[in-house]
């Protein structure tokens, strides 16, 4: 049995609390995690990179039902996290790959050396969608050699793809998936997406060019061609245009069919305007601005629907598991970081000039004193 | 055969174009329609007022497709209607009750002589949303002695009810029983109704509690008693209470299952922030104001659902016939005036003092040299 126990400790970076870059530690010394009943071990491969990340450690989520109203609500005894309060010291990263190393009483020990993928959703065993965690928020995640989640939440993947190519997919493709399948996305439909050249963003085009729709990426200037080429969207537009609107209404025929979003910000009405009668709009991030500006009459009038999208049913996963194996859709990853790089990675995370997935890469050798806790930036 | 052929005209109201309440003038002599082929004809005896037609007549649906980006869109070659041109002169009025007096070459004569409610929608006969028309706003409608339609629009209905107490419910009725369907609204649910004096709003308490949800509604204080005693609102709350978030969230033991909106304006992001996760918002009007701050991440962390309500399927106008001759719900009038004060209907429609339906009765005599042209206030 490949137990890890007995060792002494893992390499792992920690958040001590909400703040800056710089409560990110990496150690060597974090306890190794015990699997529940059950639970599983993970060994680390490799663990991408989100915006999800970002925002527990800046304690974005918990400001969300405290700026609408002023009041505090039902959900606002959060402190930090989407959904409850986040203990420090916490490891973050939702989407790591590895192998099983240990089971729990419960599982299968032919599981034992199993290949997974993990789907982050930590949910309430009752199905109450405000019990559920995230991994890497609730409970640690996978910027560490090794983590322990539940099971059911450990799916098997058979392909060629690296650990690091694997790692871009969870999170970002999982919550792509989500949006496309609430808002319905099917054969020849025409989807705009916004923030094309970023995990979700181009996660969207792909899933939904597989899907048989005609895709729009919005973008900068800068990154069209790159967003263009990787994604293989079928018309990049330049979010600074000032002919957007026409141009969207040009190529969809007069509306668009779907408006997956992860941006929000002063360019939503603009773009809500474009939803063709009876279309949908999907969101999974503000990024660009939380709080917008919305026209009832366009979302009554043309019978429009809304959808907001975090927790996933566990098909959405399994889903994604499959169009994986099947070679439907490929990884897209921009850059890997080993795991002592973990705040430059995160730091070329919010410059946003890449394209795809940053991940952090486990294997990838770390060397004695080369730790990035004075030196913030990458050499 | 109860043929009005052959006679002079027939009275009616019309209006003349887009502008103020003077623009509606009631005339003597206007054209008798003469059903098309798969058509019929209506001896009207009442016909509802609605905000439908006010919104109509100012032009304010237009406005909808370009105020929000200041850009023409696909849909905004719109005059004035919410899908298109309306012509004028125009007869409105979208809640006719009656009886066929007349029926088309392709429509079974036994359905002469039936009691009919109308369903307003103009549907498409290829089932596309965008070219669905409003009786009263695209085609001649109710405040007239006689109204065509297609058959399949007119529903036979039996019932002790009066023509004035049936033409209370279809436009709001309807369009109420369509934001329960869309949000899912069921046995239990907490379901929170803004601007509950008002047709739409009495409509969905009603129709709320009919399904066996808690029903909360939003009303002024003057009216909370009125209101509640009326519509059987389990909970009547004062929109001008400074503690009506937590209201909300103590009746509802923590957020609201479903949000049925027809005001918007500035009390929405209050309102919209006491959803609960996975809960759903419907709107099918925005009398408060249209443009509305949201906030991204409560629609997407709590995993709502906005549905806008506009273009109903037949089914719901069947289900709410049933429901009438069941007995389930109650007519809400609040009161009726003859045809030729339709000007005062409406100026007591806009005071909003009332509370449920405004009705215009065909039946009611109309005395020569009474008409309002002049006098446009009622004595």
């Amino acid at each position: 049995m490949n137990s890890p126990e007995g060792s002494r400790g893992m390499r792992a970076v920690v958040l001590r609390g909400h703040g800056g870059i710089d409560q990110l530690e990496y150690v060597t010394d974090a306890p190794i995690p015990i699997p529940g009943h059950d639970e599983i071990l993970v060994r680390v491969g490799a663990c991408g990179m989100n915006n999800t990340d970002v925002n527990t450690r800046t304690g974005w989520y918990s400001q969300s039902v405290t700026t609408a109203t002023g009041e505090q609500t039902a959900a606002s005894d959060a402190d930090g996290s989407w959904t409850g309060a986040v203990s420090f010291p916490r490891i973050q990263g939702a989407d790591p790959v590895g192998r099983i190393v240990e089971v729990g009483p419960s599982v299968d020990p032919d599981r034992l050396g199993e290949r997974v993928m993990i789907d982050a959703w930590l949910r309430d065993p009752q199905g109450d969608l405000a019990a559920a965690g995230y991994l890497g928020s609730e409970r640690d995640g996978g910027y560490a050699e090794y983590v322990s989640v539940p099971a059911a939440n450990a799916h098997p993947i058979h392909t060629n793809l690296t650990d690091v190519e694997l790692a871009g997919f969870p999170c970002s493709y999982s919550t792509a998936e989500h949006m496309l399948e609430r808002a319905g996305a099917g054969e020849g439909d025409c989807v705009l997406v916004t923030g094309a050249s970023g995990g979700v963003g181009s996660a969207l085009i792909q899933l939904a060019g597989r899907r048989g729709a005609v895709t729009l990426g919005i973008s900068t200037r800068a990154k069209a061609a790159v967003v263009g080429e990787l994604t293989g969207a079928d018309h990049i537009l330049d979010r600074d245009s000032p002919s957007l609107s026409s141009e969207i209404l040009d190529l969809s025929g007069g509306g668009v069919d779907v408006l997956a979003d992860v941006v929000g910000g002063p360019l939503f009405p603009k773009l809500f305007d474009t939803i063709r009668r009876g279309g949908h709009y999907a969101v999974a991030g503000a990024i660009g601005g939380p709080t917008v500006d919305l026209d009832l009459r366009t979302l009554y009038l043309r019978d429009i629907t809304m959808h907001g999208c975090t927790v996933l049913p566990p098909r959405v996963f399994a889903n994604l598991v499959r169009y994986i194996e099947n070679g439907e859709i490929r990884p897209l990853v921009a850059r890997s970081y080993p795991l002592h790089r973990l705040r430059s990675a995160q730091e070329a995370f919010l410059r946003k000039e890449h394209v795809g997935a940053i991940v952090i890469d486990l294997r990838a050798p770390s060397q004695p004193g080369d730790s990035e806790h004075e030196a913030r930036t990458e050499t």
